[in-house]
This record gives C-alpha cells, structure tokens and sequence, in this order.
C-alpha cells in the first residue's frame, strides 16, 4: 500500500489554508451553484477581479483592522505594497469607477471568489475562504436595499434553512447617528462609538459599560446609548426602516428579518442602511453582513457619487451554520455513470470503443487507465469510487458482440447488446 | 452622467492582473464549462488546493525560472516564505502525498483557478491568469499518458478547433535521454541540454548551433544532435511512443496528435512523455503543456513512488487562439430574460407580486431597483442590458388585471394575464 509519510510536515497546506478533495469540493460546487442560480433568479451578472490589490485601495476606507491587522502583504519588484484582496466591495467601486461612463445603472452583479485575512483559524474562519458578493449601484432608492435583503432571505430558503434556524437584523447608521446627535454627542466621535457598539455581543454587559465609559461618555449618556441600543420598536420613526421592511413583506421574507438597533458593522464605508445574519441559536454570531455604501466609489476614483448596496456571505460559516440545523446537503462526490474495464492489453482497444460510444451519447464514463491490472481489482476500483455501473467485455463478450453491464448496488450482472447498454445507462 | 476620473489611475487592475466584467466573465464561465464537462466525461473529479503554498513546495522540482525569477513571494508574520501558486502541479503532488493512505488509485483529478507569474505581461499571457489541470496519479501505463493527450484533443474538438488549426506534438525525455548518452553525452549534461533544446524555437538556427557549441558539445555532436531533433519518424523505434500513438488512434484523435523529437518541456520535473499544444500557423509557439512526472510526488512527501502524468492549459493564450481562428463564441452576457418595471412608486407592491410569480416559475426576473425612475428610462435600461422582455403593470393594467408584456426585439406588446406572461417567458 501506498502512505504518506507521518515524518513530512510538507504535505499539509498552511495554516488557515484549506485542501479540497473531491469531497470538499463538491460542497464547493453545490454552494457556488445555489449562489447562483439565487443571483440570477433576481437578474444580476456575474463578474470577478484581480486577486491582488495595491494596498492603497483598502487603505482608503475597509478599516484599520482589516488594513493593517489582516492584510496579507507584499511588495512588487518596483516596492509597491500589494495586498491579497481582504473583501470584495473596494476592487468592485474602482470597477465600477473606471468604466462608469460605460456601464448601464443601475448595475446588478455578483461574484463568488477567494478572499485572505491573516487571522487566527478557527471553526468557520481560515486565512483563505471563499465569499459571495452581491451589489446593486448607482441608485440611492431603499427598494434596493430591501431587495438585496430578500435575496439574502431567498438564499437560506433555497439552502433550507427557516426562519427558526437564521435571520437577518438590520438597522440605520444614519438613523444612529442622528439619535447620538440629539444626545449630544460629537460627531467626530460617532465612528469611533460605531466600533465600540459592534464589539458589543463579544464582551460582557460591565465590560461594554467600561468602554463606553472609557469612550468619554457620562453615566446618563451611557444608559441613553443603552436604550436606544435595546429598543426594537425604534425603527417605527424611520421612514427608511419601515420602508425597506415593508418591501421585505412584498417579497414574501418579513419571517426572515428584524430589525435590530445594536446592529452597527465594522466596516467604515457604510453610510446608512446594514445588516448581518444571525443563527438563532447564536453560537456563531455575525455569519454575514452588508450595507449600503453611498461614497465608496468616488473614494477609490469615480468623478461622481455612486451609491452602493450589498452583502458579503462566506464559505465557512456558512458550512457551520448547515451542519448545525441539520442541512448540510447529500453531495455527489464522483458523479461517474460507468467504469468500462480493460480485460486484458489485446482487448483493451474495445474497451477504448465502447468508451467512446458511451461519451458521445453523453454518459459519463471512465475507462481503466492500465490494461495491465486485473479485472478483479478493477470492480474493486469501481466500487470504492462509488461508480453505480461497470463495463465488461471480455472473449466471450466479443464473441458474441455483447457487453457485460454490471449493477454495483446489487451485483447483477446482464450481457447486452452495445446500443442496450447506452438505453440502460442513460 | 457618470464618468471615471481621468485623473485617477488607481481605478485600473495592477500591471498584468485583469478585471472580468460581466463580459469577460461570461468567457470564463464558458471556457470552465466545456473543460468541465470534456473532464468530467471522461470520468475525472473535480479538486481545489489553496492559492498561497511555501515556496520550497516549488523549490524541490519546478524548475529555477518559476521559482527564482516568476514567483510572487510574501513573507509569514514568522519569517517563512509564501508563494502565489505559479502552477497546480507540486500542490496536487503534495494533496496526493498527504492522503496517499486513503485514496483511491489510479486517481483522476482536474481543477481549473488562478495561478501567479511575475513576468511581462503581453497578449496571451499575463501576471495573474487560469490554468485547467488534469492528470491522472498512480499508473506507469502508457495508456495513461495516451488517455490524457486525448482529453486535450477531445477539448479541441469541443472548442471548434480543427486538426487544421492545432495541433499536439509529443515526445518522450527518456527516449531523447538515451539517445543522448548512446551519443556519448554525459548523463549530468542531459537536463542543462533538455533547457537548451527548449528555447530552440525562441531562437535562430545560427545562435541554436552557437549554444550548443558553448555548451560543450562539439560540431559532431551538434549535427548528431540536430539529425535526432529533425527526425520525424523517429518514434518508430520507440515502444512507449508507438504504443501511446496507437491508443489515440483507437481513441480517434489521430488527426490531433503527431510526434515530435524537438519538445522537451521546461519543468524540471518531467521524466518521460512530454507534449504541447500548438497552432498550425506557429503564432503562439507552445499554446499549453504536459508530460509524465513519476518521481514528484516522492519528492513532496510521499514514501514512496506515485507516477503521475497530466497537462496545464491556460485561459489568455487559448482565448487568443479561438479569436485568431474565428472560433471565439457568441456568448450570453446577460441571461435574465425579462424586466419588470415599476409604474409609480404606489404600484410597486405590483410589481414585486409578478417578480415573485415569475421567479417562482424559474424565470430568470429582474425587478427595476428604483420605483420613482421614470418608466420610459426603464424601458432604455432594458433595451441597452439586452433584456429581451419587458413586464408593465400600470393603473390601465391592474383596472383590466392584466400586465403589459413588451417584446423588446420586434417592439410588439400585449395585454396577458400574469399565466399567460409566464407561459410566453418559458
């Protein structure tokens, strides 16, 4: 038998960095097609980008955490500073900026590719994952924002998760923002509070109390924040708030959605409506998040204001959150028809035309790769590959121009003519 | 209107790395499905491995031009040192090795992702690009090496590409190896020869002779050499080559395939059959590459030898060869199939209603994201996306309960009911 060698560290992929096997890119495949067919169901277009950025374009706005914590950097032969692309949406505005005087708004696309955070690994979180990102640009109307909602909602329907299982929260920078100002507080220190509220579900009540207190606010502007923070009736006097859940309704996903005050993202860039998805559970915390992006794109090089709206989902947590309610999908991982084996080196050119007959009716079909192995080891072949159907066709075959079809489920085997065996295996 | 800033060109990919608009996408997306399903029809499965490996990985074998001169290098936070994936071969190898205990052989695996070369970006070749990787691991059969050149042939002919229009040439190392020493050549010679005789395309007839007169060979030698590189039936008294040629014949991609004594291959880790692509009119040189490399593995942490042999086919220069022989596609860049517009900001519940209807029915439905857009802008919006239905609900229509479908190629629009507007878009 063949093994690997235990005293080889070299066979393993760097830490956070994932192998995919067969089995694991099948999940792959299925998530990406569900993704998909989701995206164009609601009539968005598929794009992609360059996996390295310079630095420079998250710089402007992702975040000092992403930028200077997790960016995985390097320097081009002239020492620029390039970044493994961290997130979607900076690479998608300067895009979009470049060719704004050709493109038709609004612009609806989505993506689906790798992205790179120098974090910790843990369950749900590598250094390499894969993220869907779905936008809507060039309109400031709300129906986008709820839209981009509903198909976040439409997702977890088709992947089978209930309301019951994940929901999706949301809430107003903006409408935030104007209640921190009606308290008093300064503006400038609004973005700085944002970070503080977001960190919020990772530290215990004292502690949140602690930094707010820490931040500059008195005992009375703190249990103020609170309040507001815990008021889920709040969105009631926003216009903006009510009008994207009234369109969530339309679409049929108000069962998906609340709307939750202490929701705030991490990324500088939102300017006014965002959103995370939550398991109810909530082992996970955040498993996604998005917003509405109103001047990234004339930050990275656009001449005009291009509004934005979208999310960001990863592979990851994704699988968790599947695995936990139950609905991790049955994969096909060889989806294989038939093996046709070789009965020995002179026969082996039938097996080759029987092969080739099998693939132009469009049968998936493989073929022993050495004719010098024993058909018994074959059929073994074929059974740990999980291959439902082997081909046989040995001198008695020929001799009466037959093939041997043999069902691996349950053994039987049939000797039939070439044309019943394409009827068989379709 | 909207337009980039000229100004700005942080708006442009980096130097050698590109942008897929829905455009360019749709060209992925088709080049990825017809190597999907030519791989898959021959019974292989699909795998991934990670974009960032150790840059030893490829330091054992891949050759002292990918790794000193064309990788993409980083630095770990503890001094270790990365390299974007220049090539999938040594990842795969390593895969192999690390599960070599639990798989399965003979394996048959392809994959198709991005791979990074520092080098100067021209047409058909750029710094970040895609590559399709097939092989098959665990055999010493030439039926192996004959399976995988026609899979290359077998994606021509689904391409469009003709016999007359490309071409694969192949050749066996060892076969040239022995000749080499039946000459008198010093076994420690052959590699250091193999890279000469490999950059004999890129160079005059003059400077080939003057290379090889530095390299130590004298004029005998030179013109022994050369009777060898220009001998076309060589193959003839090679078992391996033969038996390779006639296997392709069986499979029926004779026509594709031809022998020649001059391809040699690069990679240091190739030790028999080699091959390449090439078009007929020699625009490109070598198109794409393979061979047999049966130590690799080993050499990554295997213990013990699993002989593999597969090819490397990149998207930009095979792009460049569709266009150059007329056989680019027609692609769809936008699949959605209508359009429903909003009348009035209180008609839009309307219009979500029909959009639900429609998506229901797997009608791939766009919903126009802005409900206070003026419904002749709709209507251009449409037409310039390439939308080819166009839905209206308007006060008239819900009076009647009706909707308005508009034929957006001939301009014919009728009244239907909602059944009927479903029935029309299948």
């Amino acid at each position: 038998m063949i093994k690997s060698n235990p005293d080889m560290l070299s066979t393993q992929p760097l830490k956070g960095f994932r192998d995919f096997y067969p089995e694991q890119m099948a999940f792959q495949n299925w998530f990406y097609q569900n993704l998909k067919a989701v995206s164009e169901s609601f009539g968005f277009q598929e794009y992609e980008g360059p996996t390295l950025e310079s630095l420079d374009l998250y710089a402007a706005k992702s975040g000092e955490e992403l930028v200077k914590k997790q960016a995985f950097t390097l320097q081009d032969k002239s020492g620029n500073i390039l970044a493994l692309r961290p997130e979607m949406t900076p690479s998608l505005s300067r895009m979009i900026a470049q060719a704004a005087g050709r493109l038709t708004f609004p612009v609806k696309w989505f993506t689906y590719g790798r992205r790179f955070r120098y974090e910790q690994p843990q369950k749900g979180r590598g250094r390499e994952f894969f993220q869907w990102d779905i936008d809507i640009l060039g309109t400031d109307s709300f129906a986008a924002d709820a839209e981009i909602i509903s198909i976040a909602a439409s997702f977890y329907k088709k992947l089978g998760l209930t309301p019951q299982e994940v929901k999706i929260k949301i809430n107003d920078r903006k409408f935030l923002q104007e209640k921190l100002s009606a308290m008093g507080i300064d503006p400038d220190l609004t973005l700085p509070l944002i970070k503080v509220i977001d960190k919020r579900s990772k530290v215990t009540t004292d502690n949140f109390n602690t930094i707010l207190t820490d931040a500059g606010l008195g005992t009375e502007k703190v249990s103020s924040l609170l309040n507001i923070l815990d008021d889920k009736d709040g969105y009631k006097n926003s216009e903006w708030l009510t009008g994207i859940l009234n369109i969530i309704k339309q679409y049929g996903f108000d069962d998906y959605v609340e709307f939750d005050p202490g929701i705030v993202r991490g990324l500088d860039y939102y300017t006014r409506t965002v959103f995370e998805g939550w398991d109810v559970k909530g082992e996970f915390r955040s498993i996604w998040g998005g917003g509405r992006y109103d001047n990234l794109t004339q930050d990275v090089g656009a001449s005009q204001t291009i509004p934005g709206v979208g999310f960001a989902m990863g592979d990851m947590v994704m699988e968790e959150v599947l695995k936990k309610c139950g609905k991790f999908p049955a994969l096909t991982v060889n989806k294989t028809r038939v093996l046709v084996t070789v009965f020995s080196p002179e026969l082996f050119d039938k097996s080759i035309e029987l092969s080739n007959i099998l693939r132009r009716e469009n049968t998936l079909t493989e073929l022993y790769p050495d004719p010098r192995t024993k058909l018994e080891r074959q059929l073994k072949y074929a059974a740990r590959k999980g291959i439902p159907y082997v081909a046989i066709i040995g001198p008695e075959e020929i001799e009466k121009g037959l093939v041997t079809l043999k069902n691996m489920s349950n053994g039987e085997q049939k000797m039939l003519q070439k044309e019943q065996v394409v009827e068989q295996l379709i």
